[in-house]
């Protein structure tokens, strides 16, 4: 157990800050957590030092030293404190799960973000691409899953792919007013494994409230789409 | 040493190829290079069984088992083969190198396709870019690079960014007609680094001819240019 102090910057409503704490949780590591108040218009001192490229949340800050980018703190989190493994050990398996954690992040996340802000037909279009994602998802369950995406046990695609229960939730009642993920005929393993996760004690007790999300959420899409209708 | 049979999924002209056949001379794998004759038109029935989601090279077959996306590759081919490490042990040093490899895919590489597919306004501002994220990785090659990106070998930095000497220098000239990369009063760092990478034989007996690669990403830039006026 590596004893030197652990910080994480963070900011309460972001996805990728959720899949750290969750791990670190999991893994019962003490740690300082540091809200990023305002990262959009004012970011904080700590947070331009310790990410001076991207001045992204989450930030791990150990002893000292930043790690950034969630995917990337996940595999440091791992290595460093390695009891209860949240990756495969085996070069290929890990491979794998390394696989859908980009696609996640690459098509899932992307395609959510262009729906909170996009209406008509881009909504329509980025619509179908989430649908299709989600489609090669349920797939992947079905062939593969076992009580939980990794395994038996929670790891490391549950803590990258946990957001998609209630942010996609959110994000597809703001924007579209109707279900897409949620879904039970059209992606019934999704389903099952989403609750599955919510199920997890750390998981249910470390997420934010579903309302003060889609206040925030609201607040995103509106300003987005009016500077959409501006520029 | 693994002696299950490897086969790589290739195109000549990728620089997401190349960095993988670079490892594998440098770790001495004997492999089969099968090469992706048609990927954007007529893609290959063992393209489309071993990456049936992203139907994208790089592939490594190894075993049977396919690995996808080239930076997993290279993780991948580094737990096995563990003589000669590309990547570092330690776990914060690993992160490091995880970060700037992201980075280089993410900003120089995506920008460089955008600046080989646009003209006029939308070139310059992708220029602009380009320069800035160059700014970035001159400030961090200065501070902390040894002979190599990773240390006095080389490794797995060099390898996932070995592609912007030659590709880089292309695209300019097509797009621009102008050299930005290779400006080494404004990246000396960078210059001098590509210098010693492309020094390094096995990188430089394995580099695509320049006339070949300048032929193949003219008519891509002509073909998109075309689409783009179409549309």
């Amino acid at each position: 157990m590596e004893k030197k102090e652990v910080k994480l910057l963070g900011l309460w409503s972001s996805p990728f800050v959720v899949r750290v704490i969750w791990a670190l949780k999991l893994k019962g590591i003490e740690y300082e957590y540091i809200e990023e108040k305002d990262p959009m218009h004012n970011k904080s001192p700590l947070l331009l030092q310790s990410n001076p490229v991207m001045k992204k949340v989450p930030v791990l800050i150990h002893g000292g030293k930043p790690i950034c980018e969630s995917l990337h703190i996940l595999e440091y989190i791992d290595e460093v404190w390695s009891d209860n493994r949240l990756l495969p050990e085996d070069p290929y398996e890990k491979a794998v799960v390394r696989f859908w954690a980009k696609f996640s992040d690459e098509k899932l996340g992307e395609i959510a973000i262009k729906i909170l802000k996009s209406e008509g037909e881009e909504l329509e279009n980025e619509v179908k691409q989430l649908e299709e994602a989600l489609d090669i998802l349920e797939k992947e369950m079905k062939d593969k899953i076992k009580k939980f995406f990794g395994g038996e046990t929670i790891g490391y695609l549950d803590l990258v792919l946990g957001w998609s229960g209630l942010w996609l939730e959110i994000i597809e009642e703001l924007s579209c007013g109707k279900k897409i993920s949620s879904d039970t005929h059209r992606y019934p393993t999704f389903n099952r494994w989403i609750e599955d996760v919510n199920d997890v004690n750390i998981i249910k007790e470390n997420l934010p409230s579903k309302d003060q999300l889609s206040t925030d959420f609201l607040y995103i899409r509106n300003s987005a789409l009016a500077y959409k209708a501006k520029n």
